[in-house]
């Protein structure tokens, strides 16, 4: 790409992209690399949903292997990698030579499968995972995790920081990135929906959910402020209960879950985690901490 | 009290507190006393648990009612309420017109019963959690929930105030401090369950927990950062999900779920959320955000 010289300000060129799938993440991509000032092509099974972008500046393509045509960069998000091989596989040649940056959250294994399948038609491969929502996306609050061939990263590297936020290479094996995102988003959806049930019970107490925030916000910084010493004592396989053990958490957990059922609350997933607790103390785990619970975690319910 | 005359520095006069119950929570909490400077007795039924205490200047009583003769102000702090009302039951008339502070973990329900068993007894009634492990009693990042008489609270803020942190007083009706703590608490073992679950899957991908740790802080502070928006949500009773719909989250945690077991796993804790999501989702709640999950739970299964 060659800039225009009768551009009178020295702006610096910008690649060319391209986005395939156009959801409400894929909109979110490519319209924060027209606002860095990347010409942008987007294809969408349903062409409409890429009005807005196309009034922003983006141009549409009519297939697949004409928005790879388009652009030494190809980004793709949709639902699934399954969906997103279907699309790439009607790109045909038009991908060859190019690099693929999959932004789809799916598996490992899927990862692999993807990864396998650009190396037998001769496309760069990149898998990457979005770890924050769409609004985030072009704002200094997106995580990106990216693996596949450093060097490939390191072409993109610029054009990929139009996404905003931070963005971290994880080593060349293209699995990486999704290993990342599912322990991450089992830890995500578990927090999550223990806020949601937090919120419940207060309320079945009379306590307003915003009543209850404030220090529902002083136990996720406290959480978060426990990662790194459990994180050390993970790796190193040995976990002393000596400030506060498995058993009475067993016992704990135990307590607050009849007392949510005595609230006449559900209470299916507090007990599940008792009960992986409890198995791990009839395992022997009792004077482990809280990672004495891996012990039944990596030897599920027969 | 009063100050000594021959007392070169001009020391506060701090007023006496009584411990009882002298678990490793209680200990911490009479250390914190001793090291503020307050004339500090404490009881325990197994006597030797207070010998460092007595090394570090407090009084060992002999009986409740005689720990309850020495201070105008009485901490217990014991595994139960049950276990805290049969001690305060022997210290007889001790404990008339002095007021007890329960730092005693239960439900709202027990809150009221000992609030109930102290109006009976002329005892004033306090009714605390304590938010933050043993580790933190007597530093900054101690929080401490209170409820009861206003007045009350005001009188032995300062002597509480030893303990260190932030203690919040959250009005009159004393079940409310305990309401506060069963929905917390209910927050951070479903959190540290998740956390630990995000390791054992990091570690079956052949991620070091130690690599997940900093992106998994990400996701807590993520967390954290969506509080205040939900819980004013969970208010209005309003949780439209533009964003991202519960329908979408329930599939989103099937699939997590799925790679988990696919890996080896157990997924019980995230199953059972995901089931939550799914019975919210076939009440007709799939357009909410998260906080859909609300009508499972407050209507658990049959």
């Amino acid at each position: 790409m060659n800039a225009t010289t009768d551009n009178a300000v020295d702006a610096p060129v910008r690649a060319a992209v391209t986005v395939l799938g156009l959801g409400p993440m894929g909109q979110a991509l490519a319209r924060a690399f027209l606002v860095a000032g990347h010409p942008t092509t987007v294809w969408n099974r349903t062409p409409s949903r890429a009005d807005s972008l196309v009034a922003a500046g983006a141009v549409r393509a009519a297939t697949p292997a004409e928005a790879a045509h388009a652009s030494g960069l190809v980004v793709v998000c949709v639902l699934n990698h399954e969906a997103a091989l279907a699309i790439l596989d009607t790109a045909g040649d038009a991908l060859k030579g190019r690099t693929v940056v999959n932004l789809t959250a799916d598996t490992p294994v899927r990862a692999r499968e993807a990864a396998d399948w650009a190396q037998a038609r001769g496309v760069t491969y990149l898998d990457g995972a979005i770890m924050t929502p769409t609004g985030t996306i072009g704002t200094p609050h997106a995580v990106f995790l990216h693996s596949g061939p450093a060097d490939a990263y390191e072409a993109h590297r610029a054009t990929l920081g139009a996404l905003g936020g931070t963005a971290t290479h994880l080593g060349p094996d293209p699995t990486r990135a999704a290993s990342h995102e599912v322990a991450l988003l089992d830890l995500w959806w578990t927090s999550i929906s223990g806020l949601v049930h937090s919120f419940a019970l207060a309320r079945a107490y009379g306590v307003a959910a915003t009543d209850l925030a404030p220090f529902a916000k002083d136990i996720g910084n406290l959480v978060t402020g426990f990662v790194d010493e459990l994180a050390k004592d993970a790796d190193s396989g040995e976990y002393p209960g000596d400030e506060s053990d498995l058993a009475s958490a067993a016992t704990a957990m135990a307590h607050i879950a009849h007392a949510t059922e005595e609230a006449g609350l559900d209470a299916t997933v507090l007990r599940a985690a008792q009960n992986v607790a409890d198995r791990a103390v009839a395992a022997g785990h009792g004077q482990d901490n809280m990672l004495g619970m891996l012990a039944a975690i990596t030897r599920p319910t027969p």
